[in-house]
């Protein structure tokens, strides 16, 4: 078998890479270790920045975001049981985030990869990657016990933090960078009208962080920081929604409309970065090469603005015949990395409570809410994070 | 002995504070436990917002920081060894800060109260403070021996964070908020012409924080973080000197002009806050109040502010018969302190190399600094809390 980019991973990355790949006219072939049905069961992010949007229509694959997807034009602050709403929208010249589920998402992109005719190799099992150091490099893996191998120009590893691309690369060239947080997110899935349909609410309470998201109008998102320890079975769905609530302000409080929850689970909160981002001709993307906290809703994003620069960087050599793009995609695509780490990390720490640290820490969090809201020069901050910096920012 | 407000302490927030008062036609004598050469003799801050230097006019004690001030329209910021500026006046219609040393501000405001023949009773010793929750205050002390008793309507207390006013507050009405850092500042003072006269620069690097100010065109001021156990002795000058210039970028290191230390100290950082600061008729203002880390130059900014709002609220007291500014101070004052508790920890968190955090911490730094210079919001965000935000914010 060859092709021009081998991908490996079937997630968001992975798909959407051979989507623009394929509308220039470059061939991939996509190699994924589990089937479709196990990759669309992962509930993931739900908050796509107008960037991801605009990649999606480019890739001709919008069509699902434009009709389902949920415009959110602010985002509400809550802190000492007050809320505030910060006028994202109003701040970022009319920029938005669209609440659209990440599992539709990707069901779209497998919809349309369908569609094109273009190859996808499941239930690959074993599979490892070769000479990327080289110029020949090539992927083998395992289907239905028969030994495949698919020679290739380029690999792009969108294979997720647990991925073989990244545990690939030789020791010594790769640097890691690495925060675990001290608490995790219990999280709820329940098909009941979310409470706040028009935007995320964060809150900051003295009994820990809670959220209020949403996938659709009839499936809400919630969330409440646990213990790192704590099991699912200790939480009931009765205890679960008391907890919410008590984290609120007393109107949204009031308002949640509560229901059996269709899934239950508790997630750990990481940050991670391993630089670089290429290695000869392997590139890695999304997950494969950094973890945020799901705070700022930064993870599905930021692995599509990589697959934007990968994507403008393969298309540059293919067709341009230039290595300009693929010999400054590690360096483009990090800069970007690190600003979205550094949202992610301040905005998991402003909202959180942290074990063992004291009442200073939370007056201090609270001053800084009340300094957001009030000041436009903080709030504009903020938003222009949310909504996502330009793709050429300080470039 | 009777007077209208009894201040303890003559440190700048006293001095002003008796300023203003006496201004408006109200009585005020100064009690302070050392002499004035003492208080002279402390080596202070250097950095007037705005706001603190229309106060000094309005004090009618501007002189000498109009003569001798000098106005900064812009921070640099040195980070992975490069510097970059932020035009803090640019970004905040045209404020500035002033490099004006607290022992010359202090001297003025000194010669301004001995002008107007004010009574201030130097070398006070066994300060006590008594029925302040009653309607006839008092201040006791000794002076050459004789027992004094001040009868007052008001206590200010002035008299900074190891001062008797705070200590005198029934445990059970004060609530305290405490963070300690783990490093200490070793500062240098050395009549050398500074190396950055027009802008502190604020050096972040993988060595530790390092910081350039001044406090005339032939005197310096400058530091760098040290771990919290370090001895003076351990630091010659040489060593200091060597240490700062590879904390910044390589223009600024070349050239840094060097010379003999006329102080050299290691101070501890901590930030503090006690609530309220209004305790029937004793009001705190000040470090008798609140403690900043020194990084972000709002100690002195923030005793005056207090000021401020403490003699407006005895103004209004005294000569409107209204007891609105009094019943407000303590909420007023406190809003402030802690946007700047949150600026100061801020800014000494963004700064400092914090033992036991790792490689991930340090780009997190640097990625928040490539942002903040890069960002027009976030770069006025921290122009408007550097000059200072209004008097009036979010009121």
């Amino acid at each position: 078998m060859k092709t021009q980019v081998a991908i490996i991973g079937a997630g968001p990355s992975g798909l959407l890479l051979g989507q623009l790949l394929h509308k220039a006219g470059i061939d991939n072939v996509i190699v994924e270790r589990q089937t479709g049905d196990y990759v669309l069961g992962r509930i993931r992010a739900g908050i796509l920045e107008q960037i991801t949007v605009d990649l999606l229509r480019e890739a001709g694959v919008s069509e699902g975001v434009d009709a389902e997807g949920t415009v959110h034009h602010s985002i509400e602050l809550v802190y000492k049981n007050i809320r505030r709403s910060i006028d994202v929208s109003g701040l970022t010249d009319g920029k938005v985030v669209t609440a659209y589920g990440q599992t539709e998402m990707t069901r779209d992109l497998m919809a349309a990869r369908e569609k094109a005719g273009l190859t996808t190799i499941y239930s690959a099992s074993g599979v490892s990657i070769h000479d990327f150091d080289g110029t020949r490099p090539s992927v083998r893996f395992e289907v239905e016990g028969q030994a495949k191998a698919l020679q290739c120009d380029f690999i792009a590893g969108c294979d997720g933090f647990h991925g073989v691309c990244r545990a690939s690369v030789p020791e010594g060239s790769i640097t890691e960078y690495e925060k675990v947080y001290p608490f995790g997110w219990l999280g709820v899935l329940a098909d009941v009208p979310p409470v706040s349909p028009h935007a995320i609410v964060y809150a900051n309470s003295e009994r820990g962080f809670a959220l209020c998201s949403m996938r659709s109008m009839t499936r809400s998102r919630y969330y409440v920081q646990c213990p790192i320890d704590d099991k699912v079975e200790d939480w009931s769905d009765e205890r679960f929604w008391n907890e919410l609530r008590l984290r609120l302000d007393p109107d949204l409080a009031s308002r949640i409309i509560t229901g059996p929850s269709i899934e239950k689970s508790i997630a750990p909160l990481r940050s991670f970065v391993a630089e670089p981002m290429r290695f000869g001709r392997l590139f890695l993307a999304g997950d494969a090469a950094h973890i945020v906290p799901p705070t700022g809703a930064k993870g599905l994003n930021l692995a599509a603005s990589d697959v934007k620069y990968l994507s403008s960087a393969l298309i540059e050599h293919c067709i341009e015949k230039s290595d300009a793009g693929i010999d400054n995609y590690s360096q483009r695509a990090l800069a970007r990395v690190w600003r979205a780490e550094r949202f992610s990390w301040w905005l998991t720490t402003l909202l959180h409570r942290f074990p063992g640290t004291g009442g200073f820490d939370q007056k201090v969090q609270e001053a800084e809410l009340e300094y957001l809201v009030n000041s436009q020069a903080a709030s504009r901050s903020l938003a222009e994070n949310y909504v996502g910096l330009p793709l050429d920012f300080a470039e």
